[in-house]
């Protein structure tokens, strides 16, 4: 994958999250992933069609998803992800990719995105076929990690 | 969801079943499905982006999914669902998703789907935002039910 496709979704997700949480996570290491992954427990799935077909997976361990719920609540106690908490977190990553998609745009690069999904469970084990995967991390204070898993076709 | 963007599923999923394991199951009761959703233990996902903006989750519990394998691959015994098992049903998937594309493209309507992803998994819960799931199910003989989950966004 091009690093010229890589960088619109650092820098849409760092935006958008240091928007909506004030949180500023750092960007890790960018790495190629093996598949088949096996997933965090919390995991928002959005498919991505047009020039770059694809799955994008963000994952995040629940304590992380649930603190950065808090602060986008405003700080408000987030103990639980619940059906409330799930959705804020399917909407932030909306926002992520939705901005993703517009930076691609003014490079006239046309992408399409899916609705969210959100995916919780246990020893869940994701096995795209044909594709590579780029993974993204962002490393929040406190050690946290959200990846963000760009599953791309390989053509 | 009109039913005119139900059928076209319907007649694919039947279709390249029939076409490549001669297996031949029967449309259950069509229905609109309760979120957020237990998964199966073997879910294929695939992203919908145009004319219908969602996601489609194949399910099955892991001995459907075997015996669908065993039966595209000319009988040979499928006891796990090894790597090699997953990109069989994934393909299967991607069959029926492409041909659906393909019957909905003769009537005007431009929908583009993403390449598949297979989970597997415990106590799986998908947690779709603001979407409206109907669920095709598909029965096979001695009860075995392959659940196709169209969701859909609501706009």
């Amino acid at each position: 994958m091009k690093v010229e496709y890589i960088n619109p979704f650092v820098e849409a997700s760092q935006n958008i999250i240091r928007q909506t949480t004030g949180l500023d996570p750092v960007l890790g290491s960018i790495y190629t992933k093996d598949i088949p992954k096996k997933g965090e427990h919390v995991a928002v799935l959005i498919g991505i069609t047009g020039s770059i077909q694809g799955t994008v997976i963000m994952s995040f361990k629940k304590p992380l998803a649930c603190k950065i719920v808090s602060f986008m609540l405003g700080g408000m106690p987030v103990p639980e992800l619940d059906e409330i908490a799930k959705s804020a977190i399917a909407e932030l990553c909306n926002m992520i990719l939705g901005n993703t998609a517009s930076i691609f745009s003014q490079k006239d690069i046309g992408v399409d995105i899916t609705p969210p999904t959100v995916l919780t469970g246990e020893n869940m084990q994701f096995s795209p076929a044909k594709s590579v995967t780029v993974c993204v991390p962002l490393e929040f204070e406190d050690g946290d990690t959200m990846d963000i898993d760009i599953i791309h076709k390989v053509s």
